[in-house]
């Protein structure tokens, strides 16, 4: 099979992308899902659907790392997300969650910052120690030590905070390795969504509409 | 919570390790299958506990890229997540991996290789162009390309066997991150087990027991 | 003197920035000229008005390299612009140098993908070259050899052009890390312009307004 | 139009080089005058006449930044064109700002010291501080912070002071990434200059003779 | 001379290897001592009789190095070889080398956890300073400074232990580099020595037996 | 045993240096032949005479690996000399080493161009390679292979002279990093020495005077 060389912004994956009208059952309902609470399918979703069973786990995962309960808020792991994606330089990712964080923030200037380099960001300390850890986790793994759960503990973040910060950060470590494997596109609606200045609408988790970038939040 | 600075190999991770006996009874039913086909519980397993949810999704994804029917061996894959182990220094990984390819290949030799230096085993150029591509998107992403994949694929493998290598690849620079950030200690007994050298015993995939090193096999 | 540690969104540099009303009439009478052409004053004119004799060498300077005739269009210098930044993660050159990818692009794709990952890009022969080059240039400068330019030839650059190709990318590395070294916030209205959708407007260096980023063409 | 793959001492530019009875007047004079301050014209002026309008702004940032008055004297800034030169391991630079080190300082060892290993100088905590700045906005520009402007006001700098340090450096940074591009060759004059020990000549910038390496000072 | 692209464990050296009957006889007799004390000949020996002048001056600095009497026990020089080869990742210092861990000190898992990751092996505050420095000689040499040696001092160092651990650190970046160049194989024997877990057996430089994996203890 | 933290010209180690009179006499009779033929006791010498068994051994494998007869001219082990110490910046081997380039070849040019960076001499195919490999075998070891050596031979080089490229880079490996790890200080002679431009003398080996650097060649 040959493949061209350069990327193109239309091409979702390349390795092969199956017509969603091929897909099982319960992934198409998955993907209508999808179209309703977000407006769009995400492109990561058709292109694992390469591989049905990996997007079943895919999904699954992505949706406990991101949505669940849990004591990171969802716009702290869209942030980790942005963050780490940013170190890897994954187009798909920083282009995904980078819209899902100036969704969740209401704040276009943030989801920026975090996608060009998140030093330039105005951050409490907590979210700081969040993202320092993040970039050293994607960075230097084997440098990680007890000093840095220690700042964690400092900046506020209990045992579960710890984990989930390492796994958020670890989790997109996979998802960006993919996605630079594949020459994954995003949607290009993504690109123009939530630009609007800060102040120019209702901020923050609270405001209308949209589950984050990839997933579907059951519990919405 | 104080913890020493210093690593303990009596320590299973730097987080806290729930109690078996506390644990919900479709998780210890499984530790249950563990200790019966495995002979003991990988502690990767015992740490991740710590997230009951996020062990349930751990287990699924796992099983799914290293013990459902695919285009690349079980060995093939416990290659992979040897060499990327080994360009991340996990710990964790390597012991527990290294010994699932000594049983899985028969071949105490190749399974130090990979964790010391793949370069140094005698592959054939298909788990060469395997490695090697493990290692690229391990240590530097960004830049995997169309001449990747075509060297994949001039090598033998189809597109469902690129995906396959890059998710494995994927995955285990995820697990790495999160040995890493918990100081994940693995099992003692892994360390004795396969040393046998080559032709002391049966060789391969054949060989009698064993599931591979943090999973158990549902289709044995 | 005191300051944060922390990056503020309102602080144009963490060095002093005088007021506008104190400068040279020489300089004041420029910012004028650049509220009436661009819409606002560069922020990294108000930074380098801290040592006005600096800012006059960089206007001169910048609009040489920039906006004077020269065998790479504008467009092209902004793209080596934004590609340079990117490696140097350089938030002030990213947000004002993207925004100018986009308005003479007329395509905010464009900009995105040369901010976040300039290999995403689906760039001709020719620019694709520019830009390795200008990225070796950038992270590995004692690498650059006849090879690269011969390379450049070979993709229709002419000698001339291959000088403005590595100043235009060495000068950038001057920028980036002078907004580095007093971490240099851009004016917040570059976010939100020009991110119409490529084909919702009219394309091009041929598009009406709108001088680059930072500079001010006289011969408009 | 070919080019030998190998550097070549008599070859000022891998780029052209016009003929200094082909240029406009104004250069022509400018390199008469060097001839009579420095005793030779330096090669970089000749490589940039290539680009004649490139070459007047060079000239122009030059004397700014390296000789007029400010909070830096000419030494310091030779030794940070030094370091930072070092650093990106540029030829040209080494060679013609190591001798401006030797002949301001009357000191052949600290030239050599900053050329080969700017850490084995035995310099003042300011002179240090400085020097430690410029390589990390060298290397690192990126982590560039309020620490590090602390550390220089600590060591003494004023505000202007950190500036034209980053300026300095920020400014070999392109030059470097020039000589590099094109191959530059320094005039090989500078290589005996200034070689005698430490005592066996007047000391420091009293020292009859010479403006800096590359540019000549209106004000001598 | 052709040679395979390939390495092979039955392999010595890349180079070409000299039968032993076809040595001197001051080299056959030092052979027939290694079989004796040690019970094979380590290969690094016969790939350096290649060379025999080379031979002789590598026997007599590796037996100073590592076997004379002196600040470090003969357990610390083996980590310290481990631990270096680690870095550089060099196949046959890590098989011949961990061996020696695993006899010397009694304890199979530290042989392990050195090869692989030496952050992971809960040693004491002066191993741990003796291991951080080696690793920074090894993987970033120009940044030891006096710091360095007043932390080795204040881990219970003297002036000789410093020296000691730089050269024996040093020394492995020597023989890792020849290993490499010529892919040096190990003796397969090392595979399964000592790996029987601690406490199944005495511990220690007391134990039974043995000299170190390269070098015959003439003191022994 | 408190030490300044300033790098000091005039302290040959940061450790022990022994006065020359209380040396064994073997050791005494070793510097007055150096006085002899050199005209100074190279400062490695006194540095590690702290350890003088140490130094013995450094001797004998100097002279072996630097002077003996072999496959490489002197001028050809220093270059290697040279190259690698450069790429591990350092001071001691630089100054010491460049002195001997220069002396050898009586081109001083030479000598800074292999200092400053070596990609800028004008070197036959034969020392380009040669110097390729150095580089690479001292940046990156763990990548050298097949290709590598068929390059050498491809250059001109025979088995042993594959050899001696990679022991000559191999041991400036190790004296580069124990020169770093005591802060050695070059004998300040060598600056000023051999400095004449190529033409001012007799060029080449057959130069009148002078054994390299740190040794003394027994057979002049």
């Amino acid at each position: 099979m040959a493949e061209t060389h350069r990327p193109d912004p239309d091409r979702i994956s390349a390795l092969p992308v199956p017509e969603e009208a091929d897909l099982d059952s319960d992934l198409r309902k998955y993907f209508d899902i999808c179209r309703e609470k977000l407006g769009l399918v995400p492109n990561v979703l058709r292109a694992y659907a390469f591989r049905p069973d990996r997007l079943r786990r895919f999904i699954d995962t992505y949706n406990e790392i991101m949505l669940a309960d849990g004591p990171l808020t969802k716009l702290e792991r869209e942030m980790i997300a942005v963050a780490v994606s940013a170190r890897n330089r994954c187009y798909y990712c920083l282009v995904a969650h980078g819209q899902a964080v100036r969704r969740l923030s209401g704040d276009p200037e943030l989801g920026e910052m975090l996608a060009l380099n998140d030093r330039m960001a105005p951050l409490d300390a907590r979210q700081r120690a969040m993202l320092d850890y993040a970039r050293k986790l994607t960075d230097d793994p084997e440098t990680a030590d007890a000093g840095d759960r220690e700042r964690l503990r400092a900046a506020g973040f209990d045992e579960a905070g710890i984990w989930d910060i390492a796994e958020t950060a670890a989790f997109f470590n996979y998802t960006n390795r993919m996605a630079h494997a594949v020459e994954m596109m995003p949607n290009r609606e993504y690109h123009a969504m939530d630009r609007a200045p800060a102040g120019a609408a209702a901020k923050g988790e609270a405001a209308a509409g949209g589950a984050p970038a990839d997933g579907v939040d059951d519990g919405d």
